[in-house]
């Protein structure tokens, strides 16, 4: 399947962050050729993270600007650079924002996800060659986290693209760029949760409600979701939660000192979903049951702040740990959640809330802010 | 072999701490014979630990005086109370601050060495059934970690007692009571650091040489020693330690920047020996190696004193853990330890630095404290 700009610029609409604090303007935007190892990707479909947010919001200090948002998104490969073998045009992929070279120390210590091979290149906005792929009215736009996802084309690293069967809906499987594996790889990855151990999710959002489906996979015994708004719980339980607790009910005792005290002395894991506050990082520390309990933060928190806790949770046995993109290896990893999904093992659709076009893109945004969505998705073409 | 106080009390000399931050004073105490499920021990030697020089000082909130302190000796037992099985009159033994009961959950679990048995009441100073075996001049002598080694007699649970080989010479293995599992075991058992692996040391005191120890029995690669005395390098080196950074000699950079430019990106294990200083502990975290180095606590900080980092340390794959007695089990690994030691595969003699009777016990803290000294023998009868 050739594509008929092989080779040349495309323009297309996108969603430009054109500065921090200041709404996405919808803009046509040249997307260049992919370089050699490069694949340019029509996207199908989008969703918004906090992330994204997070960096349009200003607070994200390695936030870029101008660039073009998005990490949680599907498409169709339109073309590909020089050397590429992985995949062709027609090819459907998700972009990752952690890449998977199989090369690199980190990839082939069998120890982390955390490929670094374009590390230094993606973290400023750009492809490994130093240059960008995007420009809008004579200006360059940056990349952002690899993926540029807001965009009806994009450019990404062919180490950076998971190839997946064609016959899952973009526009569901979008949601595995991001909060679904997070969620269940730092259970299954990071924390290997066994049969009967016990669980707690700090937050029921996306990434909350990714965990607990996770632990249900992992035959977790008590499974118990945590969040200040109990209009979540309704769908925590329908993915697995077995108790519900609203720190508000509460106010005058840490919530660690009562989760320790009703159940059972603290438990075998807890999972960090806040979104970022690191006083919660801190409460699902201290909810660990001494003598082994881990608990691992997956939110990523404002540009300087710290956590902090006793050293004596950790000399009586607790573990702090945290997790990236759930400890996945996108291009090995992600087709095998495909398979889950079409398999009828993987909750995708249940997450998804409410669907917009590109163009409503600031009103996803303002959806997820107020906390009235779990997931939306962007159609990039409607 | 009877004892002719069997059953009786006791008078003998200890080195009793009256008051916070008063030098201990020798005394005639009264030790009770042992009541049901315990042991009185005539013990042999005694070191000093910072532990005991922390409780002492004031500075431990849960220090409860007067108190008889020590935690790191070996004795003969002298009786025992009804139902102990365990041991009889004449068998060599350690104490053990954390008791080994095989019947709590915790021991239960597999998954760690912090036996709760009896903890709220040692907690309290006190036996079992919340009395105390000790007093002087009337009063009530409180216990300290259900050990008080600086008696020449002594009551502890039989849970508290590993039975040892009686041909170890019993004023060198005094020190397996604390400092020198608790470093090898932080390597053993909590990091489990394998062949080739790189190890970072900060503090090269008794239990930072310990787990140089550790370190070099479990074949690691590097193992950096670190330490502001210099002086401290030569021993680290004899222990097994590769290469010696002083962290003076950067005064205008963190010590982890160093350590992470130098050593390959960091490294795969740190363990914290700094006798409790919060700040290193941060610096050991962060001179792990991103995506999977592990950092392990071993000091017990002052009260009220937290670490912190940023949690993209941990989101970026570095684990933060800690240890205490080295996960070791004590009534079922010392044995293994004194085995190590006669056959040669343990240094213990080599901590020894200085030699003091009881009645010159404050000079040994003395010298403790100003870091001249590794490890003091006691002889309590000499």
């Amino acid at each position: 399947m050739s594509s008929e700009f092989e080779g040349k610029p495309i323009i297309c609409k996108a969603a430009v962050a054109w500065a921090p604090g200041e709404p996405l303007k919808i803009e046509e935007v040249q997307v260049d050729p992919p370089k050699e190892g490069e694949v340019r990707i029509k996207i199908v479909a989008t969703s918004i993270c906090h992330t994204d947010a997070y960096t349009l919001s200003g607070k994200d200090p390695e936030g870029i600007f101008p660039c073009i948002l998005g990490h949680e998104g599907a498409g169709i490969v339109e073309s590909v650079g020089p050397n590429v073998t992985s995949v062709v045009p027609g090819d459907h992929v998700i972009p990752l924002y952690t890449p998977e070279c199989r090369e690199c120390k980190f990839c082939k210590s069998g120890k982390t996800n955390l490929c670094q091979k374009i590390r230094a290149t993606q973290g400023k906005g750009l492809m490994p060659d130093s240059t960008s792929r995007f420009s809008c009215k004579g200006k360059t736009i940056f990349h952002y986290m690899g993926t540029s996802t807001f965009s009806q084309y994009t450019v990404a690293a062919e180490i950076s693209v998971a190839k997946i069967d064609s016959s899952a809906p973009l526009d569901k499987v979008c949601l595995l760029g991001c909060g679904i594996p997070t969620g269940f790889g730092a259970v299954i990855n990071t924390a290997k949760v066994a049969h009967g151990e016990s669980v707690a999710v700090f937050g029921c959002g996306a990434i909350g409600l990714s965990v607990i489906q996770g632990a249900k996979f992992a035959n977790a015994g008590k499974i118990v979701a945590i969040d200040i708004n109990p209009e979540k719980f309704e769908l925590a339980k329908q993915f697995g939660a077995t108790d519900f607790v609203n720190p508000l009910d509460y106010p005058d005792r840490p919530i660690q000192e009562v989760l320790v005290e009703n159940f059972d002395g603290g438990f075998d894991y807890t999972f960090e979903c806040s979104g970022g506050n690191t006083k919660i990082m801190r409460a699902a520390l201290e909810s660990c049951h001494k003598g082994w309990g881990q608990s691992i933060i997956i939110s990523v928190a404002n540009a300087g702040e710290e956590i902090s806790t006793r050293p004596f949770q950790l000399v009586t046995g607790r573990v702090w740990k945290g997790t990236a993109f759930g400890g996945v290896k996108g291009r090995t990893e992600i087709p095998l959640y495909i398979k889950m999904y079409n398999d009828g093992d993987l909750k995708i659709d249940e997450f998804i809330t409410h669907h917009f076009n590109l163009d409503q893109i600031n009103e996803g945004f303002h959806l997820q802010h107020i906390g009235k969505c779990i997931r939306p998705i962007v159609d990039l073409f409607s």
